[in-house]
């Protein structure tokens, strides 16, 4: 099953939750604004790629899991976390828009997103716990959620300071990605898929680490890179980072190692909302920034491939990744 | 033990907890704003009541529990989930202060204030999943503890919903106060309070539901007559629901029941930073708005005391609620 495949298996499941969650609020005049929210959910959830459920998906299916369709709805809750996390992520970053659509934030208003992603918060425990497993792997499940609860966390607590400063160690920026990117998205969704697979070995779990740290962080400096490079839109520029004030490996690499006048260029530009786009994207490629952050990138992919090397989902999500163009 | 002596119980179990949390930060140069947010946390619940936690607590004794200080260690998960509340409301409020003391969005930022009250959310979870309960009475713990949280955030919808408008129906106050105050505040800590002391009974869910339901609506209507009535730091007066613009039932009274020019006082009021305080009182008065009030507020006290009559605990804490100034 490809993230396609797996999109089409899934999305269902999702929307069936929510929906059930509509036709449980009170049928009253009062609650009807609360119904249109919900619907917006459906709707700012519908384009999502379905990522880290699938990596947990596969991660099952290559250590020795059923191919069973079942067990995909034990895997919702990660999905509807990671909109609680972009919903909240959304107001933090002030978006007004998200892959092209309204952010909740944008649409809905600042105090009702901020519940509305608590809401999916609570959701997502509550489909946790009620999942059909055992015991034991329940409790495993829970416990690498908590975990993954805390990448996050720890990773947007970085996010947060870190826009506020004019520059960032590059280790800040390793540590950024080492909790959101690489814990939160990969390595995390890959052991909950150990545990589905009853595979929650000591072994297991460092094959897990290991392939989710270089992972993690060919995905991060692929995502800071196409907000740089990709046209979205016809001819609009991104460089949403520059503009919000995100430092990333690319930032730093101007602000180290680029000229003085390169480095004014990108200072001026860095945190305000209208960027001179094409001057800006130019100090990327010029100062080498764009060159050394594609070298970095293969590495950390041609790991990833090394290490998954015998594991033809990885392999194939891996080649699927690393050849995206948004 | 009286609600003193609970809250000096309770307390050092709430510090620990966080304390164990600041504990964990990595203690890396880059984590330690984040210790000092924790510190701050620890700071803001200091001085709170712990009314709910409290009427779990007297439940529990009332219903056959043993006197067991234990029992507290499972209360803990009311008091910090009772904070993620307040803490996300103070944002949606945009409230400076809190009883005196900054609110953290104003101590630590709005995005880290979002994300704290995250935080406290996850954490409340991972409390009540740690509890050591038997099977069945956490799966009746956690469902009281969802149903608690959808009346919240219920309430919480409609408050939301309720500011952005000029008038609202009394029905929809009464809603309001029903989920957040009834429902959050006193029957569903009530519930739990059942599930501990293993007395989950259909009759005692129905006194606890009758008993909760005028106990909070008494408390929110003393909450509202609290804020118009009462002065503090000195000679300041509040009229906080005023100048944020929240509906009660004496803003209703007004509006429906003033003269012309009350009705217009309080409209030219309603929902700006700096009210005319002395005169919006008085309408307040003039109108026999606040005559109303309190004797709806008693007799709400009086149905929950007649309610009560058998159970000395609770009796004891409807005539010292019923007192306060504050």
């Amino acid at each position: 099953m490809n993230l396609t495949n797996f999109k089409d298996e899934i999305d269902p499941l999702i929307e069936a939750y929510i929906q059930n969650k509509i036709n449980a609020i009170p049928d009253d005049i009062d609650f009807a604004f609360l119904k249109k929210q919900f619907d917006y959910i459906k709707v700012f959830i519908k384009d999502g790629k379905r990522i880290r459920p699938y990596v947990t998906y596969i991660t099952y299916l290559s250590f020795g899991g059923k191919k069973n369709k079942e067990i995909i709805n034990n895997l919702v809750f990660i999905e509807i976390f990671h909109y609680f996390c972009l919903i909240h992520d959304d107001i933090m970053d002030n978006s007004a828009k998200r892959h092209g659509i309204k952010t909740v934030n944008s649409k809905c208003g600042v105090s009702e997103a901020i519940l509305l992603g608590d809401y999916l918060f609570s959701w997502a425990w509550e489909i946790i716990l009620s999942t059909k497993l055992n015991a034991g792997s329940k409790k495993n499940v829970i416990k690498i959620f908590t975990e993954m609860i805390d990448d996050v966390f720890l990773g947007q607590t970085i996010d947060i300071q870190s826009t506020h400063k004019k520059t960032v160690s590059n280790n800040l920026i390793f540590k950024k990605t080492l909790h959101k990117t690489a814990g939160y998205t990969f390595t995390k969704p890959m052991l909950i898929g150990l545990v589905l697979a009853n595979n929650y070995s000591k072994e297991n779990i460092k094959f897990c680490e290991s392939l989710g740290k270089n992972l993690g962080f060919a995905f991060q400096i692929q995502d800071d890179l196409l907000d740089i490079t990709s046209d979205f839109n016809g001819n609009k520029i991104s460089l949403k980072d520059v503009s919000e004030g995100n430092h990333t490996v690319f930032s730093n690499y101007v602000f180290e190692k680029g000229s003085a006048e390169q480095k004014n260029i990108l200072r001026n530009n860095f945190g305000i909302e209208n960027i001179d786009n094409i001057k800006v994207r130019k100090v990327f490629y010029d100062s080498g920034a764009i060159n050394y952050g594609q070298e970095l990138m293969k590495e950390y992919f041609n790991n990833a491939k090394a290490i998954a090397s015998s594991y033809k989902y990885f392999t194939n999500l891996i080649d699927l990744i690393s050849s995206r163009k948004s």
